[in-house]
């Protein structure tokens, strides 16, 4: 059946080993406080929490859906009582500000309980990690006044936050909506419209659900430059903050999905609802800009934490499953037939799984470490340099680790055979729940073009010069380390392949702006997995030396799966490459209308 | 929404003017009769009932799926009456022995048949595939009488005919099978067991339903070779065919699965049935491979028919959908926004699913003729020379047009941003139905395994020269055609690359036995694109002196699809390459326990 344990071993070594997080933390004021003791009991209890609490209602929630009568949404069963464990333990303040009753607790903490989250129940997680991205939003961009009444309910988790971008006509392309916002003249707005797709847009779980809604003033500009921000109580707040009478925000419906069957994902319609602006007039899209890149390392991690489930639940599965000999002869004579890891195809799939986890792993506390010393180191340029960094890596992490992500889960399900695709083994939900993860907070084609155009071809490359110097400068660290000038070749091949492409993009885009869509998600990909190997390079640099060759040592393993990176998943650059370089004519050149053809 | 309709123009264009069905018809006496007329009469008889029968049920059956009350199942609404259009069609004997009743249409006939019912409606398809497999073994290996007897029922579909294989330890390694077949004394025998995922093991379509079942008689030796083949039907049949009493095959369950939920998976216990075996004793496994072989390209094509429909069904969205502009500036003023097929991205997207369908559909008409010729071929080597190709590349097009099916639909639903992953507009649907095709009938693993060891290695790479010398003798014509210059050239790279790894693997699997294993996965994908690029470049050699350039020329489409295949998706070949040769110790390094380990 289904398993999970967080992976506390391989969060230690690269928290603690790998990115030296504790010397990080006392060298910035903010987060002084987070000693490895704290860290440790942190992560700890965020195991225990998630695999007694939320793990348990994961194949029940999906088996059951939410349930949408009369306007009302009911979450399944257990998920009111996980939501308040949940809240009470004061996890949903994790990452928040102090000020207003947050823990304060660094990004790269935070990462690796999101893990936890989602790989538990990723359905159930849509709900916290949507209210984390919205107190973010609001200590970013809000009032003292609003953050003061607001936060510390968020964090608590009495309130809970939830974004309202999409209309039926309007997805990728926001400048289009039309919900809009009318001023009553008493510092309040009256919001007319409908939304769609809000995960967690109605549900059972708080006492009122605080929406952040883009709207456009009656005097807005056309496009994306007019879009203002909202904040839509599904309640009136009192002075005294107590409830008031319901705001006329309504649930319509609730959608059929293919997964994430337990979060539920509404059409909420605004009826004249009223609401407070956040920031300032036609500026709402930046600032909501805020939140989806939070919310887009975190639905990174959701392909992480679902990689890691399937992984563990399909070696549970491989631990008992004996079906056929192994090639050199009986492994365990004794027994009807050997267990199915003796297959080399098996391990090749079990190994690709792992190896992309324990990579995302590393990848995801790499961008969370830029994250907080883009906020909280002393020195700017540093701050400058991580935030660039952030900007650069955050569509890499969304979409190369949730499409790394669902691969690992259709791999896992592989290994079950046809366990895989019977529901009670739990293998092809995952499947279903990792899915969404490619496709909303931007679908992966938009990070791409994210990555493409305004991260690389907008400032010349000067953002990848950032990270591969940060590569090249460990490179140069590794000279002459045993066991690492393999590594240290392949590595600076990969790199000079990556700017040798980029700078091919960058001139082809200057000549035709196709190109630039036409190389976006081959040139993300090809970014990941050099990305991937440089992480794998960094723990493979710890691990060698440590490594004892024993069978269960931990560091032996991890050298042994990063040689699996290396040679057996790396060399997909070289397609990439070349498909880049196939350039974008291959693509426009069939007319629009042979595509609808018959 | 959804959308289907039978790519008629395609079909055509690969039957009759790439493979040049008629003169290879008319060439052999059995065919002689299939005239052109017929051909095209049959396909657009074809088209209408899956496009008016089967597909409407398609969505709704996927919601209702089956339902299972005291051992009875009940299949979605409109599934009895689709079924009685098929059968008195005479659709469920299209392929069947004339003989007995059947129409005795050519493979390359019935593949395209098959992938219109698969595309329509995969759920249902299932219930006649079977029949068509198990008619097919029967009608090899049975004995004259007993075909008298069942053949025209199940060409009638009045019958319908399963295989049971798997047990619950038992599913690749059936040398573990434990149902016993104990002889009677009057030439029947009371098998006793219990088999698991039985497809359209129990169900309300036919009055019948004849089990083809695996089990070992009393004296039966350990491993496959002590497997038998008996039939079993669900209801005894009197000297007269009427039905007697219940012979105790009892249905104790259905699966819950992932996809495909109009087709009743069931648990088959045989509770001292009574049947008859067919064939030799312990000689039941290869006559089954009779049946698995058959089902093996059926399954192929199953990937295929969900691919073309995901991407017709895409293409239909993408005509509707306006998201933002095009690169080079609007396209459509007028409107808010353009067809988000201006994006080159999306083309990519659409293109990679076309070029996969369109090779899918040529390369599984191209195996049909192969089966073909090996069976009606006046000419003995020429039959075996088919015969050999047959077993070369049956493992190919289960998987690789699988593993391609599989990719096309996630891709296609990846067009449709949210809409994709909410179940009212199907495209998540052909993504859980396509992904079981990568499972069943023995999973792609093994068929990579087949490739790779007995297809390959067992026989020194003799088929491989069989297939190569095909291609070769193509391209020997095609030297000096205008346009084709640039595929001769590539498609040369591509074999010399896949020769040159096939004697790597080769030479590599003399020394150790896991390099079989360690390289078949990738084997079969580079097999698999080379086929297809040879597939491309016979589509393209046809096309290119027949394309006029005009924007809704179907041949200028194809040389355009074509180019998108060699540019952007065939340099993949060189990762495969790179993979191969890492070889198996990077696989098998990693300690067992360590895969299993927290």
């Amino acid at each position: 059946m289904a398993k999970y344990k967080a992976p506390l071993r391989d969060m230690r070594f690269v928290l603690n080993e790998v990115f030296a997080a504790d010397q990080l933390w006392a060298s910035m004021e903010a987060t002084q406080e987070v000693t490895p003791d704290l860290a440790e009991a942190i992560l700890e209890e965020g195991a225990k929490l998630t695999e007694n609490e939320l793990f348990p209602l994961n194949l029940s929630g999906d088996a059951e859906g939410c349930r949408f009568e009369n306007g009302q949404v009911f979450t399944p069963k257990g998920f009111k009582e996980a939501y308040r464990a949940l809240a009470e333990g004061g996890w949903m303040g994790l990452g928040g500000n102090p000020e207003f009753g947050g823990q304060g607790m660094p990004k790269m903490m935070t990462v690796l309980f999101e893990e936890m989250l989602y790989a538990s129940n990723a359905a159930f997680t849509l709900y916290p990690a949507l209210n984390s991205g919205a107190a973010l939003l609001l200590d970013s961009h809000a009032s003292e006044e609003i953050k003061a009444k607001y936060l510390s309910k968020l964090y608590e988790g009495q309130w809970i936050g939830t974004m309202c971008l999409t209309e039926p006509h309007a997805g990728t392309d926001l400048g289009l909506i039309r919900t809009k916002a009318e001023p009553n003249g008493d510092g309040t707005y009256t919001i007319t419209g409908n939304k769609i797709w809000i995960t967690g847009g109605e549900h059972d779980l708080a006492e009122n659900i605080i929406h952040l809604v883009l709207a456009k003033l009656p005097d807005a500009p056309a496009g994306t430059r007019g879009i203002s921000l909202f904040l839509v109580p599904k309640f009136k707040i009192h002075e005294d903050d107590s409830l008031g009478e319901h705001n006329l925000v309504n649930c319509g419906s609730i959608e059929h999905k293919m997964g994430i069957k337990g979060s539920a994902t509404c059409v909420i319609n605004f009826d004249g609802s009223q609401g407070i602006m956040i920031g300032e007039p036609h500026r709402g899209l930046a600032a909501m800009f805020t939140m989806m890149n939070y919310e887009r390392l975190s639905i990174g991690i959701q392909g992480l934490g679902l990689g890691e489930v399937a992984y563990q639940s399909a070696m549970d599965f491989a631990k008992e499953r004996i079906q056929s000999r192994a090639p050199k002869g009986p492994q365990q004579p004794e027994k009807a037939a050997d267990p199915i890891l003796v297959h080399p195809d098996v391990r090749r799939m079990a190994l690709n799984v792992r190896a992309f986890n324990e990579a995302s792993r590393a990848f995801a506390s790499y961008v969370g470490m830029q994250l907080d010393i883009s906020k909280y180191h002393a020195d700017d340029t540093q701050r400058q340099h991580a935030a660039d960094l952030v900007a650069l890596l955050t569509p890499v992490a969304k979409a190369f680790i949730t499409d790394r992500g669902f691969d690992a889960t259709v791999e896992a399900q592989q290994i079950y055979g046809g366990s895989g695709y019977c529901s009670e083994w739990g293998a092809e939900q995952y499947v279903r729940d990792a899915r969404i993860a490619q496709i909303y907070e931007g679908t992966n084609g938009i990070q791409a073009m994210d990555l493409m155009g305004r991260k690389i071809f907008a400032n010349g490359g000067k953002f990848l010069n950032i990270f591969t110097s940060d590569v090249r400068q460990f490179l140069a660290e590794q000279q002459g380390q045993t066991g690492m000038q393999d590594w240290c070749a392949t590595l600076e091949v990969e790199l000079k392949r990556l700017e040798s492409v980029t700078e091919q993009v960058m001139q082809m885009g200057k000549e035709n702006p196709e190109e630039i869509g036409a190389a976006a998600v081959d040139y993300l990909n090809l970014f990941g997995y050099v990305a991937y190997a440089y992480m794998w390079a960094r723990m493979v640099a710890v691990a060698q030396p440590k490594a004892t060759g024993a069978a269960d040592d931990f560091y032996t393993s991890k050298v042994k799966v990063g040689q699996h990176y290396l040679k057996r998943i790396l060399p997909r650059t070289l397609a990439l490459e070349a498909q880049i370089q196939a350039g974008a004519d291959v693509l426009m050149s069939l007319d629009e209308q042979a595509f609808y053809a018959e």
